[in-house]
């Protein structure tokens, strides 16, 4: 796994300056040292490569002046191509084909060529899965899934019946795809649960995060569109759309019905009240609560400032008067008016 | 699976207007067509219904007049009539009486009849399965625990040791019910685990969604009353009770010992400081911090609004000096009353 | 099961006072009866104190008057010494050596003596397992793992390959420890999947909440110190720090590589950005957004307070106008000013 700089930019592009040394390792700028490769997105990195004993970096072109005596790479976007070597140096795992003997298969179902199915595997009747895929210990896969090549479920991982991934979707430990969604109406003086029964559609490329969960659709289905990616502890609610390349942070909730367009960011912690639709290109800050519809892409954000305690006690309380606040705003520059009114008629 | 609206009205009432079309599936009114049954909630769908491609529609009396010459069915609440509607063509699934050779039963233990035991479940020493319940693959139930019938663990779901679950209860995959709460004292350099020796105990009828967390109480029990409804990823800490009938959404917090009342609705992300009493009937909206006792039933909100990044930068930085702003009023306020006295008094 | 507070004080320390009863259970003050011992840690819950039915109390020495004629256990945290009752009336399990016939462990693997592997449990190659740990039913342990001694992990726990965890660790069910961090490279059209390569190392003591997350590092390791305790659906993204006998309530999110010193104590709900430091012994309140670093130990709130709806509608409208009403205030003053001025200059 140690590569050359002239090897590196002969499969990934990019121009090498200085030395054409070895490297085996990728380390960040405060901890790398010989024959480790770090990165520097940024001028204000400045002091730390001074000080990095990395033995060759990746650069911009406008950072070459940086680099002292090391051996350069330079590139326009360091960061992508330090994502690049990483997946060269690290390439993902492949499927080891075969079925342990724990795992379970139930009836009908097809296996594609080269998957993998671990310990304590359960798959259920009529399931078709594809080529290459790998099948962590104690994954489940209800009846009449459809998996395309090249899935990773996961140790623990549940889909409910009828769900379907495409092509390389990854879905980390303890998702849940498929549950019911919440789906209740109101009998008098009970909650009558609505049959769920849409699917849960997963389209190529995407990858969805532990303990995240995504809810099967009322009648229609939820789906999440190319190449999304879902982090942890997500939940995605019956009938949500989730458009292409749109990336989700951790803890986002997301109610029923919700449409987030394609090539979204969304921070940690945000949470979309159900039947809104998000325009694609949305930027949505940690934290914010998403209360209506957003038709025009943007960055926007809703949250309190951090404060001290006792400062937030002092200013917090004001926030149930806000209304009287501004009354008594404008009663003021109302009277103010008057009082100069009068006074300059006073003394015409 | 397919009914006419005569067949549909002597099972669940109401009345149908028009040819007693045959009907197999609901569908939304906007993707519904041939032998599809949809409803229309609100008059404000006026246009969908126009355009729909529905056989036959649930509607409520006074929208009558928007159905055309399609068949209706007319009803007081036409969202309780479709749920009911989708239970009569999606019947739940029963269990299939059985036990699959991989499923480990611990000593003592009972299982009711007609129950399902599906691959890799776990049941501990001394458990009660009542009839009729179905384990889904690598469900895990602890020693002691005691299940009523009709109770249906979907995969990989958790109970810990002495958890007792009413009839009917469903809980969804990855939920873990009877972890310890989180409960420490802290002894001069480290934290001190207290041992919680409470269970959980869950009612009749109650459902638990996916990766939601049901801690067993410290000494007493944490409790779920009947029919209450818990969405996906909810924390319910150590000794809180909810009432009957109570619905809560995803996402939602309850920290310890707080006791949510009968008959409230939780919007998803409410947050519930522990130690509080929540009146029944309390409806909170989505987002909302609850950091103390609502004594009297109404609909409670508090969450920061929406708005461009840009602009949230300009209006938050004015949170921190709220109580300057307030101070600053009254004295404008004070001094421009003294100001319109002087003013009188001079031109008296 | 039973002592005389004779035999308590002997292993606890503290004195007692009044008749040396025995005690069997703790209960709460509101339920305890015949044979139950329970505590009073305030004043304020004097009236309990009268009505409780207990045998015997743990009080601090300034509510020895309250006691009445029921015996008594004197100490200075009465909270910490029930909580050191509860232990000694509650042992924690002890591990069953032996492995369950449905256990899978891989080549390479050592599990030290003492240790117990339930049914369904997989460990995967090369893991080290110390002395007296408790694998659960469905727990898998990927490659390359080690665990120290008395480690717990409960049932359907997942640790990823080459996570490294202390001495007396506890994971409960659901948690997911080593799964990909959230690293994504922006390649002009789609996202690049950035490869984890850090580990996840846990020290001694710690204690995992059920459905908790905690990614592996990018580069860098994701790092937990000694002793810190995390509740349930705490979010914990790579290259996050975490001090020692720092304490982390329910549905917490820390974003990538954020540092949160020891002794800090996190309310529930909190939510940290990224790439910020928090000092030691900060205590940030519950349902905070942490925007940026902390270097002075304190408080910390930030959180729109609870209110009605229609209040919180009547008052929430003027958070967006802040920036308005601050400027027309400071208006008024120069305004005003102008105007006290002229009045005196007219007046003189």
């Amino acid at each position: 796994m140690a590569y050359t700089l002239s090897e590196i930019v002969a499969r990934l592009g990019g121009e090498y300056r200085g030395a054409d040394v070895v490297v085996d390792r990728l380390a960040p700028l405060d901890s790398a040292s010989d024959r480790e490769l770090s990165f520097v997105s940024n001028a204000k990195y400045r002091k730390q490569v001074e000080d990095t004993g990395a033995t060759a970096l990746i650069v911009a072109p406008d950072l070459v002046d940086l680099a002292g005596e090391r051996s350069l790479i330079v590139t326009d976007d360091p960061y992508l191509y330090f994502a690049r070597v990483a997946a060269l140096f690290h390439p993902a795992p492949k499927a080891v084909a075969g079925r342990h003997s724990s795992a379970v298969v139930g009836e009908g179902s097809i296996i594609g060529e080269g998957s993998e199915l671990r310990e304590h595997v359960s798959i259920g009747h009529n399931v078709i899965i594809g080529a290459r895929c790998r099948l962590m210990p104690g994954a489940v896969v209800g009846d009449d899934c459809v998996l395309g090549d090249d899935v990773t479920l996961y140790p623990n991982v549940t889909l409910y019946h009828g769900c379907v991934l495409g092509s390389r979707v990854t879905v980390h430990s303890g998702a849940v795809i498929g549950a019911d969604g919440f789906g209740l109406a109101w009998a008098k003086d009970h909650w009558f649960k609505i049959p769920q029964t849409g699917r849960v559609v997963i389209a190529d490329d995407v990858e969805i995060g532990a303990n995240t969960t995504v809810d099967r659709g009322a009648l229609a289905d939820t789906v999440i569109a190319n190449g999304a990616k879902i982090d942890n502890l997500v939940q995605v609610a019956h009938n949500v759309q989730i458009g292409a390349h749109t990336a989700i942070a951790g803890c986002v909730g997301i109610a029923g019905s919700t449409k987030i367009g394609a090539y979204c960011t969304i921070g940690g912690a945000a949470m979309f009240v159900g039947h809104v639709d998000i325009a694609d290109k949305t930027f949505i800050g940690g934290g914010t609560l998403v209360s209506k519809s957003i038709k025009t892409p943007g960055h926007y954000a809703s949250s309190f400032p951090l404060s001290l305690h006792k400062d937030w006690v002092s200013n917090a309380v004001h926030l149930r008067h806000l209304d009287d606040m501004a009354k008594r705003l404008k009663n003021l520059e109302r009277e103010l008016a008057d009082l100069k009114n009068k006074e300059e008629k006073n003394h015409d």
